[in-house]
């Protein structure tokens, strides 16, 4: 049996994330049968339940192609005691518009929504509830609720919530913007990374010395190598205005060369690295990092005194 | 007459840091005699007023040391068409805690808080007021009103609102960490930069071809010509998953030599370069980009034929 | 009347290549007809004489595609007062073996030569000449002047040479290596740079502070900016053992704007920068710098405040 | 016994050279009394020694201070079959002009010199022997066999050399420039490079895909891994005129890891690596590449999931 925490309560799309990651065998060493599910009442809780040791795993979202990084998720990495990403998932956003069995769009003056879950259905608020009044909620599987216990006629919410409070669906699949999708993560604690499957990610959190060039000397260490950096995120230190720390993700796995080289390197010239893991990614995210083996024969050839039998002769 | 939208209703951090503005004369031809402010429902809407022609300008915040960026701002200055940023000011974040005149800590039982404000007294909630249930708002000023309605017992907001709706505070100043502060800007329609000061800021939005290395690349454009690269962050492009876009800050002004040939490379380098604007910071916010005189003259001798009199010599 | 110094006496090569310019048309402001060869004992006295303003230029070699750089060239360029490139052409590299009229090859038992040119026609003798001693020459003229004085029985020597001493040649066009080529310049004294062709070479000598990475970052200052650095050559500066001064030749002209941004940032960066000279090449040696019309229009129309019209809008 | 050959005949600085590095017991494996000195008629002639096993070792001249590299030596160390470098020693350089026992100054009408000699006795030749003619010689010692052999009246020499002719010395130590010093190395086979012992060179050979940019990458490869490069030698590939290949050094020994992966990543990015070996210098030629045993026990600990106890953590 292994405990897993999302951000509750049932019926959230992280919840379905991590339905998806288990069922696809991605929990390490678990299938879904053994998967237990705690719910949390934010991501920041669902990640100190692991620190704690009261769960093994949490499911929380990363980023949003509308909204971008969630930040709570972010800080709760680089800031607290150290936590590890084991696997990743991406579910397509799409929103369900519940209310009680019966009622219509005609009944509707009030829609409860998460902030971030209504920032990606205005458009369609304004089309189909034009009058409505917006009310805050603090999930989707809470606006369900709300609407459960009469405190408003509708909500912005999922399917899987609107099933578990007994709520219809005036739409589903609602979203503004196309191709709208949310990564979520599985973490848990530090431990060996996943076997490398040669469709990685590495993610590093860094703190950089305060001078001129530094950032870019820092983010170097990926592209002098051939790594492809997928991604750069920057956050306040909490320290004073305009100090950051960033958040790198590349392609690769820490036991790729380049990789391994890029990580001493960083940790060389870096105030500090924060490794939050290598795992699986399914498809490549990115161009792979470039195969050592060659090189690395070569280099052990030279030690041993035989060069190239061919090549490596400069003519 | 200067019209100047803000992020209402009357009362919030947005009006008091507007106020700061034009006292301190940093509205471009204007006084403080002459700013009419003229509440926004929304930082998107206070900048759509600017390029609807409403206003002149919009004040809007766009980074907290804790919260970091404030995203609405982000993207509509991105997506949005062209604006300009003209100056900039921070405040010192502090809410005041309060409560209909007469009532003490233990009349609370509900709190209204705009949920950036509720993260930033966290602690302080925690210590005075353990079991009161903490309640949304949509902002500071709304989070007033709502105890002034009587909906419920206290707020997060500021001394400026609370005076607005006629309440008392429980405490001022209170904000869990130390330093914490927020950096509004003034916005208006393209225009000339103001001139150069010397201790100035440069602004880009940055699209960057999706090839290895390019961001990079397009960072060393600041490093290889000693400008001080003060903050980036990324920001998806609402196409796909793992797309973004970058806002870059540095120190220096268009008419600075390297800052003017950094912004032509990039413009020759990426997929698009939107400028946000160069204008005066007060204080350095770091190293100030290298003078360029002296080299321009030398470059203007070999030019004319007539190499250094006493330098240039490789002797 | 323009006076022209080449290394003597008449015969060599470097005389070829001043003919050669000459007819080409490219000694500034004169034809060929109004030349005057000046044979000079070395090609540091000839460009002394520019110096002593015996002389309007010298025509001086400075690299051979076997032998590499003339290092005389390069450290009386770098190490006497300033001097300045205006032309350069390039000589197919092909020796004569000369004897006095009548001799044959069973006649020769001693071979002066010039050492350049000996290392290059070493395969022809070991095979047309294996027993002849070969004898120092102080140029290809004077290996001539050897055999017209009875001192040796042939010498490697040019066309030209045999000619003014009244030999004839028992072999034309030797050289061992295909393609062996040699360029020389046409030097004078500093003056406003030929006008920008397009095909143009652009030359300075870097003396670089002595901390690592120096050297990479005085070289980046080409490649962040697209100008193709088509040589580096490394000398000693005389003062220790492990200091050099290095030549560097780039594609482009010191009037296309991102030449003239890398002189200017070189400049800055070095402890010295001689500057050399900008003048054409008559076909391309690499790539083109980038034109930089379209980047100083759009950052023309940015402190104007009139941003792009359709692009320039991160859409 | 083991057999090294040296540019002779004896009596050359090459000689005295390598009498240097076997009385400091840097010929690997042997002491000074098993030396046997072979003398060569060129560089290129003792490193093929060599390379046709007629000898274990080469002693050869490799760079000097005033006149830069010794091409012949880079030639063949790139053009020729491997080589693999094993130690260096580094000679001041300093002339002694002979004559036969019994001549003065004022007896000297002809002068042979070495041409590299004459170059860098010149200065001491105008003052003292303004009127001698100079006559080229084809080493140092042939120069002091001339004197022996009539053939002309002093030599620019050596003392060993002089003392092995019979010859007497005018001035001992003569040479225009201070701090004028020739370094030399011991080359043999390839073979296991000798222990890394904190003061050591490595030397590569690069031949370098021909794209813009492709030499600052390559070059690059060392900074950026805080390895400091000392020395880079251009030489023409003799394909055509413009290809170049690139002689680098730098601090640092295979067996440092920031070595080992700065010569992998070259493997990987240019055309060609030849290696030279890696060899004590007894001082530090410069910066000392950064020790890589705390970022290696890092990344062990974090394969294994261990992650640091007390730092690493971003707080």
């Amino acid at each position: 049996m292994v405990r897993i925490a999302y951000l509750g309560p049932e019926g959230t799309f992280t919840e379905a994330a991590l339905l998806q990651l288990a069922a696809a065998g991605m929990v390490p060493d678990h299938g879904p049968a053994t998967v237990r599910r705690v719910p949390s009442e934010s991501t920041p809780a669902a990640l100190d339940a692991v620190r704690d040791g009261v769960v093994d795993y949490a499911c929380v979202p990363i980023e949003n192609s509308i909204e971008g990084p969630v930040v709570p998720t972010l800080d709760s990495l680089a800031m607290g005691s150290p936590l590890q990403v084991f696997a990743e998932t991406t579910l397509d956003v799409a929103f369900s518009i519940v209310v009680k069995p019966g009622r219509t769009v005609a009944d509707v003056r009030t829609v409860a929504a998460f902030p971030m879950a209504a920032a990606q259905v205005r458009h369609w608020l304004a089309t189909h509830l034009p009058v409505a009044e917006l009310r805050p909620a603090n999930s989707n599987a809470d606006a369900a609720q709300q609407v459960a216990d009469g405190q408003v006629d509708a909500a912005v919410s999922s399917a899987l919530a609107a099933h578990h409070c007994g709520l219809t669906a005036l739409a589903d699949g609602v979203v503004d913007e196309p191709n709208a999708r949310t990564r979520f993560l599985l973490v848990g604690p530090p431990g060996p990374p996943p076997p490398r499957t040669g469709a990685d990610r590495t993610s590093v959190v860094l703190r950089i010395h305060n001078t001129p060039g530094a950032l870019v000397a820092a983010l170097s260490e990926f592209g002098i190598r051939g790594i492809d950096l997928t991604r750069i995120e920057s956050r306040p230190t909490r320290t004073e205005l305009g100090a950051y720390m960033f958040f790198l993700d590349c392609v690769g796995h820490i036991d790729d060369d380049a990789v391994a080289e890029a990580l001493k390197a960083l940790h060389r010239r870096c105030a500090d690295v924060r490794y939050l893991g290598s795992w699986p990614t399914g498809v490549l995210a990115g161009a792979q990092p470039p195969p050592c083996d060659e090189a690395a024969r070569w280099l052990a050839r030279l030690r041993e005194g035989k060069p190239d039998p061919a090549g490596g002769t400069a003519q």
